[in-house]
């Protein structure tokens, strides 16, 4: 009797309910709308409706948000980053690229430790639940303890295993085998790519091989490529082809590719990639851009050219955060400066690049960037009621350009709760960061001589 | 007996104590320096000791706020704002600075009353106060209802009341009067300015009016010039001169002054401004210089002549917030890219300009913008322990490039408690904004035809 009841009353009850938010939707071509005092429901991970809302005592569901005139939108989505970077921060200030990776970065990654990248992961998906981060695409080094980190958090998460060439066709191996070993899994939450470190550091026959990876095991390759312009010439000064050239003599523009900074690409290359746009997605990560005096990404002329852009922070080395709502009024606000003309990435443009452009960016168009029935249940809800939003004129205007990441209240992915009222449920966050301060010292030192790689473009 | 213990008491007993919290100090060349567990004592509203320490029992003080590992910064300074118009954020997106003017702000100003400033001005405090703003240089209407915000909020400001050639010598008379009666009041905290709009809403005439009040009074210009190059150009096109030149030949620069904007600043006019370099500022609002599309104060230029930029935030309109620290980052960010060098804008420069060189710029050098005995008791404790900072390898780094306004916790002004572990102490944030909403209908009206001033440069 007690089962079958439980069975008959599951039959009607809603897994989760939002009660009476207000909601940001976004159409078939991506164009936001509002829709206020809405209901949310959610059933198997899945939303199975949004709707009109009505009196709470209609609604059956086992766990009920109240929306309390929050927005609900889908979580935000980071298209580029190595989380565990986070470990590393405020180390390497002010100092051009070259230095910044022979004299910092390669130096202090030599630290690392699997256990290292254990604590810096979750430390950042700490930061990026608080600040409603659901999806990140990470690019980093001892990637099981990532994808674990990834599970126990809560996270959704496209996670590739970054090779060198100088490490040779074995390590490209082992990562091609995490790809395989860790895709689908955490109830579906992780997805893997083969993560090839970038032209510069890979040979052609190794882009090939990481190529052939990927079409074997039916994903998609995340590879750095023409970061700045400095690369693009030293390409071309070497061999005659820009990197973006390299990645389709390669073939690794064959199938879906995830190109982060993209800021050394030519106008010739916007032409080449129109060819492979349906699948082609770079990732814009414009404080890391600015900090490190890179330039810019050439997004109107890859729009126009139908390649698909995301919103990415990089590593917290150079962004110093791993903050989304930073990169999405960067974004929005450099693209203003550099054409000298307020009329260019207007509001709508914005927030269909943060939402459903940085979801197929990654690979999940189908299933996150967009609150709609049939979509993951991966959604924040954000308090606009702070004095910085007050008078609220204009929720768009107020999403790009006044939200901090602190304005996010609750955090869900695939219907469960990562964040509540801005308390953290799936992670012990004092304990993370005594972590991660423990080994402060050792993480700092650099050793001359030591260095996981050489930079010479 | 009684009276003359509490005068003994009072002998021995601090007004305010800041129990071993960590300091952010600069030296006499603005150069950070940090110190550690520091006690901060504070009597009659000054700072009169910053020492290492001591066990708390050996300590008397009126009040006390334990520093429980948060930095001590001096507060806050936003050196250029329109405060009271945060009622009409959001109201004005996505357009060209002519439109902006014509079809937004100037007809959307002719809605505003006095009582509408008071409660913008309130608001604007909330906000500034809750990002730890202590110092707001206003430049608005109705500015006795402003001064009487400040008075009520017990924040700081230099203020100066707005005037058009067009409204008369009556009205520029009637700001001097303005500036003439505030001046020193609300306990020394409000200072006033002379603030004629602009050269191109401004005759020579009138500037020359404006120069002769605040030669009269002793009080310096507060006034827009060269706001982007635009500008510039017209002025040298109509008359030969440049907005900067119209300032000397004007009298303008013949005293203290603060500039606005200064984006369409040339070469030239930076050899002239170093001549007056002694007592010239240059308040740099870099998020509505990016949304508007007008290019970049030129700051480095400025800087090696000798003329002391401050940061602000321009009205909310174009900013969209008062949040002095996210002008802070997009200044270094920003002059990092322009140079293409990350070599450019280091840490300690953008902390000098963003302290002590803004309360050089507002006039106030020798009261804010450091942390030292005999200065105003003008600080916020900021809490560096969210996981956006950690592991805090650099102090400075995180000031810089992650801080956030709600990692403010406490603000302090002339020793008063503002807001205390994030809790307003003098503000009545509901009543507010509820105040603000009420009339978010009547002012976002634009009636054709009415408004309060013409762009034509």
């Amino acid at each position: 009797m007690r089962a079958s009841f439980k069975n008959a009353q599951r039959e009607t009850m809603t897994d989760l309910l939002i009660h009476n938010c207000h909601v940001l939707l976004f159409d078939a071509e991506d164009r936001p709308t509002l829709a206020r005092n809405q209901d949310i429901l959610v059933d198997g991970g899945r939303i199975t409706a949004i709707e009109r809302s009505r009196p709470f005592d209609e609604r059956q569901a086992a766990e009920t948000i109240h929306g309390d005139g929050q927005w609900a939108l889908p979580g935000l989505i980071n298209c580029h980053a190595h989380v565990p970077m986070v470990l590393l921060r405020g180390l390497a200030e002010d100092v051009p690229i070259d230095r910044w990776f022979n004299e910092f970065i390669w130096p202090l990654e030599s630290n690392l430790t699997a256990e290292d990248v254990s604590w810096g992961m979750l430390l950042g998906l700490v930061e990026m639940i608080e600040a409603g981060v659901t999806t990140v695409a990470d690019h980093y080094f001892f990637m099981d303890e990532a994808a674990r980190a990834v599970q126990e958090a809560g996270a959704r998460a496209a996670l590739g295993w970054a090779v060198f060439g100088s490490q040779g066709y074995e390590q490209l191996d082992a990562a091609a085998a995490f790809a395989e070993r860790w895709r689908g899994q955490a109830e579906g939450r992780i997805t893997t790519w083969i993560a090839p470190h970038a032209p510069y550091t890979c040979d052609d026959d190794f882009l090939r091989a990481a190529a052939a990876h990927a079409r074997r095991l039916g994903v998609g390759i995340h590879i750095h490529a023409a970061e700045e312009m400095g690369q693009t010439e030293a390409s071309l000064a070497k061999r005659g082809l820009t990197p973006i050239q390299v990645l389709e003599q390669t073939g690794i523009l064959d199938g879906p590719v995830l190109i982060a900074h993209g800021c050394g690409i030519l106008p010739r290359d916007v032409e080449l990639l129109r060819r492979y746009a349906g699948h082609v997605a770079v990732a814009h990560c414009p404080k890391t851009y600015l900090k490190l005096g890179m330039g810019l990404t050439p997004l109107q002329a890859l729009r126009e050219a139908g390649v698909t852009i995301g919103l990415g922070t990089d590593g917290a080395v150079s962004n110093n955060t791993l903050d989304i709502w930073e990169s999405l009024r960067l974004m929005a606000l450099l693209q203003k400066h550099e054409a000298r003309n307020p009329e260019v990435m207007p509001l709508a443009e914005a927030l269909a690049i943060a939402w459903p452009g940085s979801a197929r960016a990654v690979g999940l168009g189908d299933r996150v960037g967009r609150l709609a029935p049939g979509y993951c249940a991966d959604l924040i809800l954000v308090d606009l009621s702070g004095a910085h939003h007050q008078p609220l004129h204009s929720v768009t205007s107020s999403l790009v350009y006044n939200t901090r990441a602190t304005d996010v209240q609750t955090v869900i992915v695939n219907g469960r709760l990562l964040m509540r009222d801005r308390r953290l449920l799936t992670l012990d966050r004092a304990e993370i960061v005594a972590q991660a301060r423990n080994s402060m010292e050792r993480l700092a030192q650099r050793v001359p001589g030591r260095q996981i790689q050489v930079y010479q473009p």
